[in-house]
């Protein structure tokens, strides 16, 4: 809808039709304005900003609403992982042309996903490209004044705990891209169907933002590689980390695959789009961390303790012999 | 640099190079963590967002650092109208390969204008592109509770005002694609490279924010032009407006294309690209407006009277006679 004696631009139309209506929040003013308001409540402000481009964070021919819930939910499992609540988010959206088609079902997915965790839209910009759809999001976040969750607290001693079970995305990429992993799941359509919905949609830990700002020394989500990331929060914690293979949780999916040869633990632990949380807890405080997590429906597994020491992390095997491990993350460049 | 033990992957020494010297507030925490915070400070956080596109928003071959410049200034225009201070900015970005030199070109325009005007990097994300480069900012601003400027307070009697200059940018662009304007101009390279530089570089109007927020009534940036933007103001207002052409502030350059006839009034007023603000100050304010932009040397312009009603805008010439706009903004769709 064209507000009266306004001329009707092409952008402006689409923004009234599919993004006005997830503008619920008074501080949108409706996507009337040209900036918005988020009020402070006190506490601090979480900021995350994550970009997603079109056949390198997902694929052109993924379905829209899934390509806007990743969009959206990468940046909430930041939010996830820094121990803060969601509060809303921008949105930059650079189109190659308009597909009405295309963009309502995109929409539909950011508005489901804005409604169910709590994050409403707050404004945003639509812009033409001759290149690749291109999606920006900023999400914020609160949390009490000085209590985000930061990479750099771990200490020797702490548990290191992931939620969910790793690999499955890197899994999924894999099957759509036609490589081993489908052929080691012939006749396993649910299998192969769970993969690609992982990699297409993450399910980031929302629910257990309050329990990691109650307990972690430190967190992060797990978004380019567990073995990477792991690597970064030990860095930026001063302190060294040895895993237990074995621990790692897996699905029964990745699982199958790992056992039919189609891909080897290295691949599942420094796979990349994840979205899970990485975190390490202190020894008093993992009862406590594990109970609260069951009670918010979200699996969280101990893989391996921190270490003094600035070495990369260690992975080691039954028998106590280390993974070498080539690539530990994605990387763009 | 890389904290030692954790992977030397391209994106993070790029930060860690280019952009980790920017983020000198203690909210980034050096860019070595997965979210920021800002500060509440007891006022209202103004949140804005504009992406930039190669080949849309700026040229390819623009220089780098006006490329970093335009992308934050077109923000903080935004924060100026809002009434807002900026309080700091997320950076997304896209780039198709990694050119060292482009890149220390762009950070440095970049850091030049984060320290110009007191907006510190907060964040960010570097990805990669098959397509063109893309440069998307979040940007914040704080203003005292409740004190935000919008688009729909303008009153039947307010002055609309503008600062600046208005149809610079769109001239310098259209040298910049060897149009008319250029060969308007001939023997007069000093307008030329003024108009080219006003399209590259825009001079938000933050100097007069505190202004705009104690005596406009309503306020937006001129982005799409200003006869589009006016419209929608008047549209978001519940108002409409009576323009005296002759008063639209036009640089020497300007008059001189408008005089050889490179270009009508018409396009003048909706070039777009000018970021000046326009704004609607009550007649009782008017005086102390006027007086507290020239202390803050910005030059303002009253060009017209907002009206009751809700039909759009008039433009009139020295005769009375209405111009007619065919196209009063820019749109990407």
């Amino acid at each position: 809808m064209t507000p009266p004696g306004a001329p009707a631009s092409g952008e402006d139309s689409l923004i009234a039709r599919y993004f006005k209506p997830l503008a619920t929040d008074p501080g949108a003013f409706g996507l009337n304005d040209d900036a918005a308001i988020l009020k402070a409540l006190g506490g601090d402000i979480v900021v995350t900003t994550d970009a997603l481009v079109e056949g390198v964070h997902f694929l052109a021919d993924d379905p829209p609403d899934t390509i806007a819930q990743k969009a959206l939910r990468v940046n909430l499992s930041d939010l996830a992982a820094k121990g803060a609540d969601p509060a809303g988010f921008v949105l930059a959206l650079a189109l190659r042309k308009v597909d009405e088609t295309w963009l309502a079902a995109f929409a539909r997915g950011l508005g489901a996903d804005a409604t169910g965790f709590n994050c409403p839209l707050l404004g945003g910009d639509t812009v033409s490209t001759p290149g690749p759809l291109m999606i920006s999001i900023t999400a914020f976040g609160r949390v009490p004044p000085g209590k985000m969750v930061h990479r750099s607290g771990a200490k020797p001693g702490d548990q290191v705990v992931v939620t969910g079970t790793i690999g499955d995305a890197a899994l999924g990429l894999d099957i759509l891209k036609r490589g081993k992993v489908a052929a080691a799941l012939p006749g396993d359509a649910l299998s192969r169907e769970l993969l690609v919905g992982r990699y297409r949609v993450p399910h980031p830990r929302n629910a257990l933002a309050s329990a990691i700002r109650a307990h972690a020394h430190a967190a992060m989500d797990v978004s380019d590689g567990l073995a990477g990331d792991l690597a970064k929060l030990c860095a930026a914690s001063g302190v060294s980390a040895v895993i237990d293979l074995k621990s790692v949780p897996l699905s029964p999916a990745a699982s199958k695959a790992l056992a039919a040869g189609a891909v080897g633990l290295a691949e599942i632990v420094s796979g990349g789009d994840d979205y899970e949380v990485l975190c390490a807890v202190p020894p008093d405080a993992s009862e406590q961390f594990s109970r609260t997590a069951q009670a918010a429906g979200v699996a969280v597994s101990p893989i391996g303790t921190i270490i003094a020491g600035e070495s990369a992390p260690k992975w080691l095997d039954e028998e106590g012999k280390e993974l070498p491990l080539a690539h530990t993350s994605y990387s763009h460049f």
